[in-house]
């Protein structure tokens, strides 16, 4: 079925555009379907990516544009403009801010504002004549849908493929410009490598382009930082300035300074949080820590009275905190750089090269991929385990309390995606502690599901059926902690496929879930074990296999997860563990848990983990064949579900969900193994009806 | 049993240096094994390594020292007074040559002439007070065997642990010298990184130090390059020269030269091969190649007349062989690199910094990990496959013979790891196209085996016992491939704990051996299902889990493998799959085949691979517990076994082996399943008596 997506995909281009390709197949009947409504996802979807851009083309070309689009014309021609004065070739757009997030702002939404694309991941450039954007497969059908003709799709989203397009296209010689302020060290060191010996140089602009173009760019919110209640922190903030300066201690390369650049590294030693960003409790700061001294770049506008107190503003010494204004970051860094036998330590996969080009000479900066904060926030204390396991049990009400009234509703064919978006984000809301949702709900129904990433919208919200798959992928913010959970049902007869790939993905979790490594083990050596029980048969996922989850912080927290740049395992880690399986314009599943690294009982060693899952909802059980799990998987389900009733239970009766948790318990039943004891029985059986007959022959 | 060890050492360490650290526990029993013979490797195998260089240094100041310690006093003494000359603080000195080999002829064993120490990997390092020793675990009881008191060792073989020594031991301001013939591009970058600010600068000095005290140095040898037969080559040279320039005329950076350094480049790329590096068929040689000339460097005065001929070495056009004089390179390619428009591609990994060093300014030069021809070669063709494939079945004969003598002759008593290890090299060189053993056997009985890398000397050397295990890593080169095979046996009764290991061990092999995977995955990410069996109990092993082999080239052939530095795995690829596990002064378990990448045929997918075996010996059945296995690991054995009957029986008649062939077919029985067949039949038998029973009652 894969090579008849590329012939159509060709034919409807040769048949489309006429002049803009030779017409190889003009006699395809499912042109028809060229009238359908959902023609444009569709296309989305069997297209060769070769010829994607072509097709795009020829769709301009005949005026044949969704109304999803948007106008960026002008916002080019001024970005154009800005890029002549300059006389920078080309110009690079990065989707984050000057944090490095992976979710941001409205007013860092500045990829958005120049492509029309509001996905969370991509690149865009732009020369004189051309512009591009690089985004992953999760947002092709959304770019698609959301840009207009200036723009072109590129579908790998390595840099080393934006590189590759740039040699090729920016005269030789043409500078290639970029606002330090959003490139990590890391980035532009990538970018640098791959320009290699190529004659392109990149040009460091601090002003960014876009922003001068930007003429309704919204402003810094008028928000109050936070400080976290005390029952659900161990660490005062200053034990955790205490703990990291001691760190600074012990480090061979003796810095004498640490600067913390992500948002969610200051957050985390103050015990803050702010709402800068949806979805993600941050405020946007900077944080420069010494043996002696403590500096906090904020936007002092925004500082109570209380918080002055709480910081400890009003003094000198090692343990009270200098507030100093958000935008003196770089003055300031420059100041304590030009000192003498100073040297500054940071991170480069989250410091903009903006603050690394300031710390010069080499032999003042230090540099490690993440700094420690990041490497000892990973690791959750014995306190933040604690709540955020409870979290995960608040949470998984809401999650059952969805999928009881999604059986019930959906038969009577009033539900949309949207809907049981609502319904979920709604019945989080009532839990305790709750902060909203922690990132855009996926509620995603039959071929909307095979789009990794999909959320519905007005626009695409499908009809739930009892015909079609329904794959939800969800979260809450807590004050406690931050959930990430998917689930995939089905309300009516699921095909035999459907069960397979279904049962697959949940043995490819259970595997994960239940080995056993040596403390220390990358996730990135481990997670094929979540795509082995697909690659048996042929099939594979596209995406990660998890991320590290944090408490009450981002969804995504970086560096714990299953990726090559992800740091080893250790006790106390967080992490999401999430196979999946997605069949192009049919269905998609994915399952996901949260778990946490605990210590391994073995027969012989010492020094051994696994994993425990916090998130406690269970599986739909239409969709497992149990015929296909070991027995060693179908233990690991039945201690799961009884962990369910044993956790989940008493918090459905607190809170008087009887309902609930009827359904729960009839949702978590025992599964018993088919090929043991049933079929030995059975067989059993036969053998003794075969001895009686014979016994009676005999007498 | 691990915390004793350190106990014990800590003990010996306290009684025997008194003034050296407090003695905490003076009453140990077991200080009665000081009289015994194998106290040094005792003491090595239980030490911690905290207390090594602690203990090392009381022995000298003892003067207890084994005979087999090499006196480094006086060439210290020399190479100092060459470090004072050049105002060096430290001198670096590493264990490989000028293309980066593996493995090194005895002119390029400088390490070892300095150390004492033979091992084949490892780094030295100088200063005017110090003289320090970093190996890996393989080669720990090896050096504290060779070296003697001037020097001590470190057991972090990582650069990051040489530099951290450095930066505390040499002055701030002190250069560290070394020869940039004998670090990889690569490896220079990592210590530069890894220096970072630390106020200590690298100095290349292109005469090495070591060779200016070094008065009797071997010198080259006088052997002469061989072409390889046509019976196993597909491409001629020339063939591969216009593969090659088409990889270079495709490459979007536009190089115009490749310069290969790593010795099997050269030999691949000409289908020669020769004998300067004991096992490995290489000549000591460089190529420099562009799109219309072939410049080869080696030593002029071992050129034929036939040589010439077949190198077409008396022309200048495109397809003509330039020779040119070993000791020119440097010279040759800085004229080259003199010339306008030009960019010379090189390998970071293989490629030494003294060649680097002269290729600028920067854009003439493009770097990528490994060069074309690596990669090339990486992927087996036709020819290839299928002669390789038939040098394991010839090689397959050699180790059963062994395996069989050994059954037969190790109850008389008589035989030894040395005999045992002259038994199969001798088996070897009987077969067809034998050219010798691919690296010296690995035979090791009993506590030896649990050294990964241990080769018997006269002096270590263990009588072989049906009380112990033994283990024999071995292989052949053969003019139609190279062969690498481990196969561990027991001629007694094993322990449970020596038979669950095995079985372990074993399952980690057949895991990687059956899994299903996509093209293009790396090893790395699938070989911890290598050690997955293990870890369940408790237990790991240190080393790594497989590498390339070639034809008739190096045993280790990079960049395919298992490690994270490899490339992608494509059909064609030969790679070892060798778990192991290793008790400390009790046993040592690993068993190793070689395996090439085929297309597996899957239910929905395409573009799937998977392994064969090409090694074809039995396991020892003795040391299996099928009880442990699943249904599919069985039955992979079982196939397995199949295999080696069909391939290896009608080769062991042809050699009219025909005890081997029952040996052979004896020990390829298919096993059982215990649990299905077996133990269903069991219990269906009880049911039957009682139905019997029952029956017979009624009546």
């Amino acid at each position: 079925s894969e090579s008849l997506h590329t012939d159509q995909s060709t034919c409807f281009a040769a048949t489309l555009c006429g002049s803009c390709r030779d017409a190889k197949m003009l006699s395809c009947g499912w042109l028809l379907a060229l009238l359908g409504p959902g023609i444009h996802e569709y296309m989305m979807s069997i297209m060769d990516p070769h010829h994607y851009n072509e097709i795009i083309r020829c769709l301009c070309v005949l005026q044949y544009l969704p109304s999803t689009a948007v106008n960026t014309t002008l916002q080019l021609q001024e970005l154009r403009e800005q890029m002549l004065e300059l006389n920078i070739s080309a110009y690079i757009i990065p989707g984050t801010d000057a944090h490095l997030s992976e979710y941001i702002a409205p007013r860092d939404a500045r990829m958005a504002f120049m492509t029309g694309f509001t996905g969370s991941a991509g690149t865009a450039v732009v020369t004189h004549t051309k512009a591009v954007l690089w985004t992953d497969s999760r947002y092709w059908a959304q770019a698609e849908r959301q840009m207009d003709c200036n723009w072109e799709l590129e579908k790998d989203v390595s840099i080393s493929s934006v590189v590759e397009w740039l040699i090729s296209t920016v005269p030789l010689g043409g500078q290639i410009g970029f606002d330090p302020f959003l490139f990590s060290l890391k980035t532009q060191e990538d970018y640098e490598l791959n320009l290699g010996s190529s004659n392109h140089s990149l040009k460091s602009i601090p002003t960014n382009l876009v922003d001068r173009v930007w003429k309704k760019r919204p402003s810094i919110l008028s928000d109050k930082p936070d400080r976290l209640p005390d029952r659900v922190i161990r660490n005062t903030w200053q034990d955790k300035v205490t703990l990291i300066r001691s760190q600074l201690r012990d480090n061979p390369y003796q810095p004498t300074a640490l600067l913390l650049s992500a948002l969610d590294e200051t957050a985390w030693l103050f015990n803050l949080r702010g709402s800068d960003i949806p979805y993600n409790p941050f405020f946007y700061s900077y944080t420069l820590l010494t043996m002696d001294t403590i500096w906090l770049f904020l936007h002092m506008e925004r500082v109570t009275e209380e918080l002055k107190v709480y910081l400890n503003a009003s003094c000198n010494g090692s343990l009270c905190v200098q507030l100093k204004s958000y935008d003196s970051v770089l003055a300031e860094v420059k100041k304590y750089v030009a000192q003498p036998k100073v040297k500054v330590w940071i991170g480069t996969e989250y410091t903009n090269y903006a603050l690394y080009e300031i710390i010069t000479p080499q032999d003042k900066l230090m540099t490690s991929s993440y700094s420690p904060v990041l490497t000892t926030k990973a690791v959750k204390d014995e306190t933040e385990q604690r709540v955020l396991r409870n979290a995960h049990v608040r949470d998984a009400v809401a999650v059952i309390q969805l999928l009881m009234w999604l059986e019930k509703a959906v038969p009577a064919g009033k539900e949309t995606e949207l809907t049981a978006a609502e319904y979920v984000n709604k019945c989080r809301s009532k839990q305790k502690d709750s902060k909203g949702p922690s990132f855009e709900t996926i509620s995603a129904s039959g071929p909307n599901a095979a789009l990794a990433h999909y959320n519905p919208t007005a626009e695409t919200s499908r009809r739930l059926t009892v015909d079609e798959m329904y794959l939800v992928d969800s979260g809450g913010q807590y004050l406690d902690g931050t959930t990430d959970i998917t689930r995939t049902v089905h309300w009516g007869t699921p095909t035999a496929m459907q069960r397979e790939a279904f049962t697959r993905v949940l043995m490819g979790n259970i595997e994960i879930s239940r080995t056993i490594f040596p403390s220390g083990t990358r996730g990135v050596n481990i997670e094929m074990l979540g795509r082995r029980a697909l690659w048996e048969v042929g099939l594979n996922y596209g995406h990660g296999t998890g991320h590290g989850v944090g408490n009450y912080f981002s969804v995504h927290e970086w560096p714990v997860g299953f990726q090559s740049n992800n740091i080893p395992f250790k006790e106390g880690m967080f992490t999401s563990i999430e196979p999946g399986y997605y069949k192009e314009n049919d269905f998609g599943i994915r399952i996901e848990d949260v778990v946490v690294i605990i210590p391994a009982q073995t027969k012989h060693g010492h020094n051994f983990l696994t994993f425990d899952t916090v998130s406690l909802v269970p599986y739909d059980k239409k969709l497992i064949d149990t015929s296909l799990l070991s027995s060693e998987q179908l233990q690991w389900l039945n201690k799961y579900y009884e962990t369910i009733r044993e956790v989940v239970g008493p918090e459905l009766d607190k809170q008087k969900l009887y309902e609930e948790k009827d359904w729960m318990l009839r949702n978590t039943e025992p599964f018993t193994s088919p090929g043991s004891s049933a079929s030995t029985s059975i067989s059993s059986l036969t053998l003794i009806a075969l001895a009686v007959a014979l016994v009676h022959d005999i007498i």
